[in-house]
């Protein structure tokens, strides 16, 4: 326990600290006693600091959304500060490698100060040293050259002479996301050896018509934070959200065009009108705890696992490859994303061990119905489903709700069988890449299911 | 002065009044005073009426917004009641045609009672007859087969499982706007003697487009009506719009798809980022009454110039043209596209006539900055601006001030000449039409730019 682990060799790193797991807070607390805590101040261009460590790093910020709560608990003051060597006015930080096992390293941060000032990495956790974890460090690494340009590409194609577009573009675009659906596309077109660009261009769109849907999907379900960050809607309106999402979504098509694949455009703009219709499904199913599980999936399959399989399928499209294999792509994509939204569902109510930490209940407090939620539902008592009501149809909820839920949802076994159906649609996930050909791409893609999965772990 | 003219023949029309010009209102509310007036009904389907009516009749619902105004000055009682021989428990009216020149007809008017109930059409002023007047029968005539087809694909277009889509989509289509820019596609391949229907899809994507616009619009203007109907966000919500809207873009994708011609995507995709970058650039201008001629220019010609070019350009794309040909086309919608904005600007101030009726100081009441306020602003004294910045920066308007702003900006000519510039861009549509083949189409199309003028003359 307790062993110390280089976060980051920058030469910016002022400092580095290891820590007992159970100490990370208390620890960070320390720390940063003295610091102005500044989070979301408008001087601090959060994208900075990924820019900065993926570089020369060993690690990726991987769920910057995660820490925006610990953020949140350490203590503010009014001026700046010293913290032992570091002149600290403002900070920020990330989960730049968030693990999933307990008992193992849950988290390694690192603080972005604003510029000009030193940066300082910590480990929040190490207990075991060298355990082989499910990582999606191989699909990472062998995408990596073709990601720089995909990130590039981005950047250029998020530009306008109508300077709010690139602010806001900007703003979510570097705000750490994992890029997961790019590399989809990467990974399935790279597998066949093939040697264009279009996958760049492909993989580009991809991600942009997720950033539109994000943008959407903020002015729709009205939320206030966005992996950890404030939400564009909050800085610039909801005006500007729905509009910069139309601009991606244009450019999206462009890029698209650009390519000149047909088939591609087929499979992306089927998408893009499937998501829109599963957003509106989920629109009718919200705040209404008669869901039915078939009535969530359908959403999920419609606004999440839509665009995993039209990423990972254009990459066999764009590679000239037969039907059977594009189709393979397309189900591993499908049941993959199926996978990841509903161990999203189960980790927002603290995963199958239920100590990740403190930022769980998201979902809970703006009413979301997920697969916990209906599967507890309808498994409860009559008489539970007043306190559902209250909660998820109701006007908020109160201290102790959250608590109540969840030993509801494991009275139930609702969160092991919201994981236990991931596992299911992982299985699916991995049958599909057996029509794939062999090689450190498809492990790369194996060992991403297995990632996702062991997020709960 | 006076003469009454048959505004339809149905065999539902059961009265038919010709009166004087400046009496039409009055003879409006005597007509109608006993009726409940349920404008916005849900029983209502405004559709309805423009289906019933376009058939046989002479006419067409040409702008039901404009009347939506008299509508409201109608006195609305709270039960049934009689109106002649008609039993009138709730009607929806619209002006049928509204003919632009003062002195002459200036709207045929046609009432839709609630299924099973008698209608009523009114002659509202007539005042020279048989005068020829310019207008776009010409164009609709020729494209009229070719917009059958458009509809009946865009009403199976908008279908979806979800509920919720086909609802607000119909409501929207239904909702008689001109369909302007899919005749343009119409008959910009027509005139090549195009024998597919790859035209057909196109004018029904570029009107999807143009709908998705709206409806993301209204989210974005936070307008309550939308072509005298409420519009759609203040039926279903901000999110439901803008998730409609997103569906139907991706709908419009998918269908040019379909088209399977790349070059069509690439005008049609490049206009999708280039509408939302003006919608962008209008929301910087919104309010700001320091927003030049040239950027107020740039938002046109991004927010409404681009459809209006695209959708003209993809006819002879389609119908395969050379490279002339098709820039011919693209300028003729462009210059098309700018004078019919700068009219409507210009109309809702009244015209030069400043006398249309009740209906104008929309834009005003809204905040928003359209070239007759920019021009009168950039003349106006020092002095002045505090009024214009009261009234379009500030938190309302009061009594007397759309009067106030009209004097100014009669005093300044700003009215005068913005229909001026409207003009020369019309002018320009012309001169583009000559390198487009002679004959009845060309000569619709340019029937078409003297109409969209001829609104304010």
């Amino acid at each position: 326990m307790g062993e110390a682990r280089v976060g980051d060799n920058s030469s910016r790193l002022m400092d580095l600290v290891g820590i007992d797991k159970n100490a990370a807070r208390d620890h960070g607390e320390r720390s940063f006693q003295d610091a102005h805590v500044a989070v979301g101040d408008k001087m601090l261009d959060s994208g900075l600091s990924e820019d900065r460590f993926q570089k020369g790093d060993q690690y990726r910020i991987v769920c910057p959304k995660k820490f925006f709560h610990v953020v949140r608990a350490l203590p503010s003051t009014a001026g700046g500060g010293a913290t032992g060597s570091l002149q600290v006015e403002a900070f920020h930080l990330f989960v730049k490698q968030l693990l999933p096992c307990p008992g193992r390293v849950s988290a390694i941060l690192s603080a972005q100060i604003a510029i000009g000032v030193p940066v300082v990495a910590l480990v929040a956790s190490v207990s075991e040293k060298n355990a082989p974890q499910p990582s999606i460090q191989a699909l990472v690494d062998l995408v990596s050259g073709g990601m720089d340009s995909v990130n590039q590409l981005i950047l250029s194609k998020a530009g306008s002479n109508v300077d709010l577009i690139p602010e806001i573009a900007k703003h979510l675009i570097s705000s750490g996301g994992k890029r997961l659906r790019p590399m989809l596309t990467l990974a399935c077109a790279d597998m066949f050896d093939y040697r264009g660009d279009g996958h760049v261009v492909l993989a580009a769109s991809v991600e942009f018509m997720h950033t539109a849907t994000l943008l959407h999907d903020d002015v729709v379900d009205e939320s206030d934070m966005r992996r950890g960050k404030l939400a564009a809607r909050k800085l610039w309106g909801n005006q500007a959200s729905v509009l910069v999402g139309d601009y991606l979504l244009g450019q999206a098509f462009k890029m698209m065009v650009d390519v000149g694949s047909l088939e591609a455009l087929r499979i992306l703009s089927e998408a893009s009108a499937i998501i829109a219709e599963g957003e509106v499904m989920q629109l009718g199913a919200a705040k209404n705890i008669a869901t039915t599980e078939d009535q969530y999936l359908k959403v999920v399959d419609a606004k999440t696992a839509a665009l995993f399989a039209a990423a990972a399928e254009v990459g066999p499209v764009i590679a000239g490859q037969n039907a059977v294999t594009k189709a393979a792509a397309r189900n591993y994509g499908r049941e993959l994303g199926l996978a990841f939204q509903l161990i999203d569902d189960a980790l927002d109510y603290g995963g199958s061990s239920a100590d990740l930490g403190k930022d769980i209940g998201d979902d809970f407090r703006e009413g979301k119905i997920t697969l916990p939620v209906v599967l507890a539902v309808s498994r409860g008592r009559h008489e539970e489903r007043t306190f559902w009501q209250r909660c998820l149809e109701g006007n908020g909820i109160a201290d102790g709700d959250l608590e109540e839920a969840i030993a509801l949802m494991n009275k139930y076994d609702a969160i092991a069988d919201t994981v236990d159906r991931a596992r299911t649609f992982g299985d699916n996930a991995l049958a599909a890449l057996d029509q794939l050909p062999d090689g450190l791409h498809r492990d790369a893609l194996a060992d991403t299911v297995a990632f996702c999965i062991s997020r709960v772990s």
